[in-house]
C-alpha cells in the first residue's frame, strides 16, 4: 500500500479544503478531505473536484467517528456561566446559543456519498463508526484506516479489520484520536507510541505528530512507520486555506509553544497557547464533552472575528511548529523527503 | 567529545550503584553514578570503586542542582492530612517524620570530592549549581552536562558553558529535570524536543528519553543526536540495583502503563502506574515541593516493606519500559547498537 516516499497529508477539518488534497496528490503525496465540518452537497462537491483533478492518483477522506453523549441542563449551564464574562463583554444574548454539535459522525448520509463516489481511502478519527456502516464501506472496497493514541487503541482497530493505523504521537497538532481512553496521563510521545504500536500489530502503521522535515521522516521510518501523515507542515502550504491570523501565529518569531486544550471543542486538541487558553485554564473540566463545547466557542468566536478581535481563535498546531516553512504542497513533500 | 557509538548510561539514584557505572564502562558505554542519595563518604568510595577498575574510561558523575524551597507548618499539615488515612493503618506517629529533604543538591561537601577525584564528567540534573560552585568544578577541567526539557532551558545551559546538553523528551522515566519551568503543558516529546533544542544551540546534544534499543538509538541520531542516553533499559542490567519487586513490575506482561507523577517526591516523574498513584490522582496540589513530599512517602514505604507491602513503592520507568529485556549492561549495550 506504501513505498518508501509516501507522505499522507493529515485531513484538518475546518482549514483545508480540496485544492491542498488535489496539490498533494499532484506532487505525489496522498492528499486528504476533512469531511467533518462539510455539509453532504459540499462534501459531494469537493470530492468532485478532487475525482477531476487527480485522475488515478490515491486520496483520502477524514470522517470523525466520535460517540455523541448526552448533556445535562445542569452541564450546559455550567459551561455557560463559565463563559458568562465574555458573554457580556461582547453583549451576546446567551439564549441564542443552539445545542447544536457542530460536528458530525460519520452516517447514512456520509456512506451514500462514499457509495457514489467510491475514493480509495476513507481515514476515521476518535475510533470507527458502528460495525454495520463500516461493514458498508469495507463493502466498497475502501481502505480503512483510524488513529491510535495507545497501544490498546491499535490492537482494537486492528481487530476491526483497519487496513492501517495512524499512531499520533504527542507532539501531534489538533484533535487527538483519543477512544478507548481520555486519560491524558497515559499518552505517549511518538518515540514510546509508534515502535510500540509497531511490535503490537501486523498492519501497517502511519506516524503522526511532530514530523515536519527530511529527519523527522527518516527517524519515523527507523522507528518503523511504513508511512508518515503530516499536518502541521501543510498549514504553511500556499494551498491551504489556513487563515491570515493562523499563519501569522504559525510564522511568529516568539510565542509557538503549544499546549493541548479541550476549551475550544470539549475534545483535547494541541494549539498555539493564547490568552483565552491561559484564562480558562488550558484543560477545564467544565467544558461540555465533544463536540458541543465548541457551539459558544465558535458564537463568541464569529462576534469577536467581527471586531477584529481573535480571542477565541484556535490556532492548531503540532509541537515542531517551530520548524515549518512556507511554501507550495509540492515543495512542502520535497522538503521532508530530501535533506535540505 | 561522542562517536557515533556513544551510549550513556542515565544516573538513577536510589536504584544503581558503583558496579553498573563499572560494568557499562567495561563494555565501552559512559557509566554514570547518581550522587544524590549518597553521603559524602558513600560518594566518595563509590568514585574510588570506579577509579580503579575503569581505568581510563570517562564516565559521569551525577548530582542534582535544584533550589530548596522554605515550606510553611500549613503546607506540610496540609500533606500529612492527606496522607493520615495511610498513618493510621500502618500507625505510624506523624511526630516521628522529620523535615529534612532527604536528596541534597550539590554543594562545599559535594565539591570537595570533586576536587578530590576529578572525575572526567560531571552531570547536573534540575538546572545547574550557583555560579560560583560551577566555576570551581569547570576550574578542575571537568566536562559539565545538563538536562534540558524546553529549548528555553537548553539556550540557559548553554549560555553558562556546559559541554552538552541533554535533551530529556517527555517519554524518560524518573524526575524531569525542569527547572525554568513547571509547566506539565508545555513539555514536549523527544520527536519535538530533540530537534528543536539541536537547531537552537551549538554544544553537543544527548537525546533522553524512550532510547532503549537499536530503533530508538538510531532514529535519535537521525534527529540529530550527538550520544544518546539511556535509563529504563539498564534497570534490567545484572549490575543494577533494581529492588526485586521493581524487576518484577518492568517485567510484568499487563500494567506497564507509565504516568508522570508528583507524589513520591514532589517533583514531577515519570513511573509504572501504582494503585497508590491512581488514589492520590497522579499529580497532587498538596504533595510538598521537591524533595520534601518524599520525608513522609519514604516512612510509609519504610514501615510498609517490613510487612511485604509494596504500596508506597515507586517502580521509575520510561514510555518504552514494554521494550527492555533483562541481560548483562554489555549486552544491553549490545542491543542499542546492533539490529537484532
Amino acid at each position: 500500500m506504501f513505498d518508501k516516499n509516501t507522505i499522507i497529508q493529515a485531513p484538518m477539518a475546518g482549514i483545508q479544503d480540496a485544492e491542498l488534497t488535489i496539490a498533494v496528490c499532484k506532487a505525489g503525496g496522498i492528499g486528504s478531505l476533512a469531511a467533518a465540518m462539510l455539509s453532504p452537497s459540499q462534501l459531494a462537491a469537493e470530492i468532485e473536484k478532487i475525482q477531476i483533478a487527480v485522475a488515478n492518483r490515491p486520496y483520502n477522506i477524514n470522517f470523525f467517528a466520535h460517540k455523541i453523549h448526552s448533556i445535562t441542563a445542569d452541564q450546559r449551564q455550567q459551561w455557560l456561566s463559565l463563559l458568562s464574562p465574555y458573554f457580556e463583554k461582547y453583549q451576546i444574548d446567551t439564549d441564542t446559543i443552539t445545542n447544536s454539535a457542530g460536528r458530525n459522525p460519520f452516517d447514512e448520509n456520509a456512506l451514500a456519498i462514499l457509495q457514489k463516489y467510491r475514493p480509495p481511502i476513507v481515514s476515521f478519527h476518535f475510533g470507527l463508526p458502528e460495525a454495520k456502516l463500516l461493514n458498508e464501506v469495507k463493502s466498497l472496497g475502501i481502505k480503512i484506516w483510524s488513529s491510535a493514541t495507545t497501544v490498546e487503541e491499535a490492537q482494537w482497530l486492528e481487530a476491526q479489520g483497519v487496513d492501517a493505523i495512524i499512531a499520533q504521537g504527542l507532539e501531534a497538532g489538533g484533535h487527538r484520536g483519543m477512544f478507548l481512553t481520555q486519560d491524558l496521563h497515559t499518552q505517549q510521545g511518538l518515540f514510546a507510541l509508534l515502535p510500540q504500536i509497531v511490535a503490537n500489530v501486523r498492519c501497517p502503521v502511519i506516524a503522526a505528530g511532530g514530523i515536519c522535515d527530511y529527519t523527522t521522516v527518516l527517524a519515523a521510518k527507523n522507528l518503523g512507520a511504513s508511512a508518515v501523515q503530516v499536518g502541521t507542515a501543510f498549514l504553511l502550504a500556499k494551498e491551504c486555506k489556513t487563515s491570515a491570523v493562523h499563519r501569522e501565529a504559525l510564522l511568529a518569531k516568539k510565542e509557538k509553544i503549544t499546549a493541548l486544550t479541550n476549551i475550544f471543542s470539549g475534545g483535547l486538541a494541541r494549539g498555539i497557547i493564547t490568552p483565552f487558553m491561559r484564562e480558562l485554564g488550558m484543560i477545564n473540566a467544565k467544558a461540555l464533552p465533544f463536540p458541543y463545547a465548541g457551539t459558544a466557542i465558535n458564537c463568541l468566536k464569529t462576534v469577536a472575528i467581527a471586531q477584529g478581535d481573535n480571542h477565541f481563535s484556535s490556532f492548531w498546531a503540532g509541537q515542531n511548529v517551530a520548524l515549518i516553512k512556507p511554501g507550495t504542497a509540492a515543495e512542502i513533500i520535497q522538503r521532508l523527503l530530501h535533506q535540505e
